[in-house]
């Protein structure tokens, strides 16, 4: 089926949760309006429904074929690709000085969960392209970006990210692509990569890979890394292209999902010359540190990608319930019903619109974080968002797309039989979204890097902070309840399940700070569960949030069924996905005992 | 990778769980004998491990193909049915009088379950064939048990269950394939069936289909329904083959997983003549009984599917686990160390462990309580083990199948990238599992039997009994870890989390008993959820058990290296997903609440 854009829930978020005012306020933005925003996501909806979302399932049953180191993609790829960048999407939220638009973040997650709801394959392409960009824009050279940037803003050019070896997965201290100088910043690239998403494809006339390798003399580990932009095709001064560099697609991989997206190996400096031409970012031995800006914003973006395909699975299910007629009603009058009348599916509906909602309506509020920690005016705000939006990367990611699984998993369950067959389009997003939890770090890769670094490393102060903030939404919908003679008992509900979620996330804190020095594997092994818990509190509190919103009447009245579709998703939220987060906490504190006995299991 | 039945867990689980000596004793069992039992358990192992095992991932490479009307089988399932039929795997559990082994469940559950893990989709042939001896021996006609059962018993033959029709898929009222008397108990069949697992293939020399289709005069709904035996070849009185009965295969189906089980379209009767030839079995217009007989049969089977499953995907993802090198160790010497050693892969596998032999623990509890109910010469214990294996039937299937979805999952990430690469197949169980959660009956469908007809049917009888018996294991825990020097800690950590769980249990229980009549549908709201909570608890429960076992030293003395697994297993279960008792609990007993809000979003 096809893809609706949710714009009326999409406008609610940025509106009444990511302060969207506050963003347009910030210097830089003063051009900007709420006409401007609206303006601009009308249209990206109407792009991405008419151009992107039919391409998607088209692109799952003809992928991408390798013939010769060439690849052709889907049928109609390379056209969308080309509509995509006339219509200026890839530059969204890049710099105007290198041709972008330069909107906020909070106006480009939108936007991009659109394009991503509407075709996931299709959208790794600007995806990593976007990464690149950033990564160039961060660190390149003047030179380098006026060479490159442009013409990956005007969708000429595309751009991948270079990491994973076969021997070196997660762990980036393994690899061992070489880079042998040729003087003057040039460099001969010597290796394998593997995994490398549109690292080869027919959409576009140049790709500029970023490639991570180590000089000669790097020290080992991942201090010996440099980044090198390694183009397909070498380009000459005036950004003509010259001829064709050693990096050879030596095939694609046959993948579980995402089957229009080309999954490459590629080899650099396979025919035994001096190696693929590459080009030094920054300083040698920085370049972990480099990829780490276009990681952060590409697991940023995964996130968002989790937020987009629950989302379409949701549509697909929530059409089906209400057209499939099938048995009797629980109560009321006999004859069929359809079965979006049976408890049941309402359960899995809810429980999929609750983690897709509650998923987007963190990563927004993550986002306006983002534009808040580069352009507020204030220092002290400025770095108050910095830690924020730190610290929301890992939970974004990790959160948005483990929930997506489900969800998906639970789109299927939906149509039953029929979610099994193929052709109705359910399995697709199941399949697809499996790799969301896996690419661009791990779910426990955001793990180690959430408990370490966003909550070890600031003795827990972030996380503090945020369970003050989020006792005093527990006092106002308290006070609300109190107040509400509609909705009395499900703002009670809220309050009393987020207040108990809130428990969980300090417990689950005190745990980690308490048991680092003593046992770090026993907080270790919590760590998923940890970042899983404080998911399911921070999306319900936006749910919390959002329900205290539409419990006022002024708002009910604007959007009467909005606001009662929006209370039923987060008292069902509250009442059967936020004690998830008390099941987590009593695991995770049982750590230092469950490692003892878990430690003697290893190597059977 | 290939499979090895998991012959150690499985006999710890028949002799210190599933009390399998007292089944030995039943009447009709004295000349079997554990080392009988060890023998016939050996014998499948080596079989299935060698000729069932290598044809998984070919079979889902290489489906059934259709041309013609005519189903040809992935390569070796014919030459492999031929060798399980003449191991006389198919008789393990029928009776002697037409050619069985007649073998306790106890004894079949294990060899069923190893037979699906080696693989799935070559499995649902033999499953269904027992489904048809099963129903076939319990109401069909001297005449008819004599003519079809020994042909399925040889594997000659094989069966199918025709249900499912386009327009009525989980509800079987709706059911219209017309069935017109011949007289003398033939009548000729019209009609569409859909999903007709080895509906058509090229294994067999004929296919038994049992279907159910309506009589002219028949009431309308499920008491209008009759069960029909319609052969694909005419059988002679004296069993030789005639014609080519009407019912032809219109397609396969294309789907996400057992790829190498052919689901067919059947139709009925399409060659405009007086229909298929069916024969009548029992009487007109119970036939929805009838099939219920082979419905318990094969929901219990698919329950022990998503055992098998499981076992398969964490047998896979050990094996990597403990051979992939990648990243240091959090503690101890550096350099590069198995993923074994992660915490987060440890918590992965063990919530892997825990699902898997929590399941088979209460599967194969549930299969002795359905040889005691059958055998047991005492009326009362006969009474008591049919309650309790119908309440268990419901619960083995949908949180068996439910948890081998999630323990699938774990089993892609667990190998990160190579996870989502078809060629690594931990995808092809991914894919596979989908569909034990949908067929013969939904997840949904078995918590409406459950909560409906095993729960408040008996006033919650058989539950309150159940959680009397956890209790008295929570007091053995705490004995336990009082007197133990060694697992003190991991023994009062199981006893406080059971205790806590069955808690979690009875307030489920009381809720759904307190609001049956004034509020079904906040009840249903939480079936599913409910259902969950009865497996995470009665699966949690077979674990404390065990570990009580495993921390004997006369038992630990024998195997150690097995007892510490169990151990650790146990321990990590009871810290990591015993808890979720408690988060369903809390959202089943918002019900009232929840779901005044949930109604309100029908129809969006």
């Amino acid at each position: 089926m096809s893809y609706r854009a949710p714009i009326q829930d999409i406008r609610f978020n940025l509106r009444h949760l990511a302060d969207l005012q506050g963003v347009l306020a910030l210097p830089g933005f003063e051009e900007l309006s709420e006409d401007l925003v609206d303006a601009v996501l009308d249209e990206n909806a109407r792009f991405v429904e008419q151009a992107i979302a039919p391409l998607n399932r088209s692109g799952d049953t003809a992928p991408a074929t390798w013939s010769d180191g060439k690849v052709t993609t889907s049928p109609g790829f390379k056209e969308a690709f080309e509509a995509f960048a006339q219509g200026g999407w890839q530059g969204l939220q890049h710099d105007v000085e290198w041709g972008g638009q330069g909107l906020p973040k909070l106006v480009g997650a939108p936007a991009s969960e659109n394009i991503n709801a509407a075709n996931l394959a299709f959208s790794l392409c600007p995806l990593l392209t976007d990464g690149v960009i950033e990564a160039l824009t961060a660190v390149g050279s003047k030179a380098q970006q006026s060479l490159f940037i442009p013409p990956m803003l005007e969708g000429r050019w595309t751009g991948t990210m270079n990491l994973t070896e076969p021997q070196a997965g997660s762990d980036l201290a393994q690899v061992a692509t070489k880079a042998v100088p040729r003087g003057e910043g040039v460099y001969g690239l010597f290796g394998q990569k593997i995994f490398i998403t549109y690292g080869e494809h027919d959409m576009a006339e140049n790709i500029v890979h970023l490639v991570l390798a180590r000089t000669p003399d790097a020290p080992k580990g991942v201090k010996g890394i440099s980044l090198f932009i390694v183009p397909k095709f070498l380009v000459d001064a005036d950004g003509s292209l010259g001829e064709r560099n050693d990096v050879v697609c030596a095939s694609l991989e046959h993948k579980l999902g995402i089957h229009g997206s080309p999954t490459a190996v590629l080899m650099y400096g396979s025919n035994g010359g001096e190696g693929a031409t590459g080009y030094l970012v920054g300083e040698e031995n920085r370049g972990l540190e480099y990829m780490f800006i276009m990681m952060n914003a590409a697991r940023y973006a995964v996130g968002v990608q989790g937020v987009a395909l629950s989302e379409r699975a949701l549509q697909q299910a929530t059409a089906y319930a209400n057209e499939r007629v099938q048995g009797q009603a629980l109560e009321g009058s006999a004859g069929p019903v359809t079965i979006a009348h049976h408890p049941d599916v309402q359960r899995m509906l809810l429980t999929m619109r609750g983690l897709t909602e509650g998923a987007r309506a963190l990563a927004y509020v993550a986002a306006a974080a983002c534009d808040k920690s580069r352009r507020h005016p204030d220092p002290a705000e400025q770095e108050r968002n910095k830690a924020l939006y730190e610290y929301l990367v890992p939970v974004v990611k990790g959160f948005s797309t483990e929930a997506s699984v489900e969800v998906a998993s639970l789109g299927v369950q939906v149509h039953g039989g029929m979610g099994f067959i193929e052709e109705t389009g359910a399995a697709q997003y199941y399949r697809d979204a499996r790799i969301l939890p896996i690419y661009e770090g791990t779910t426990a890769i955001q793990a180690n890097d959430f408990v370490g670094r966003k909550i070890l490393r600031n003795g827990g102060q972030v996380a503090r902070h945020l369970a003050a903030e989020m006792r005093a939404t527990v006092s106002e919908l308290q006070a609300a309840a109190s107040a509400s003679t509609d909705h009395s008992d499900g703002l009670a509900l809220i309050g009393r399940r987020l207040d108990a979620a809130v428990t969980a996330y300090e417990q689950a804190t005190e745990f980690a700070l308490k048991n680092s020095q003593a046992s770090l594997p026993a907080v270790f092994l919590g760590s998923v569960p940890y970042l899983m818990l404080a998911g399911v509190v921070h999306a319900g509190w936006q749910l919390a949030r959002a329900a205290l919103v539409c419990s006022q009447p002024s708002v009910q009245q604007q959007a009467p069924e909005f606001c009662r579709q929006k209370l039923a998703t987060s008292v069902f939220y509250a009442a059967h996905i936020l004690p998830r987060a008390q099941a987590c906490a009593q695991g995770i504190t049982e750590g230092v005992v469950a490692n003892r006995y878990a430690a003697t299991t290893i190597g059977i």
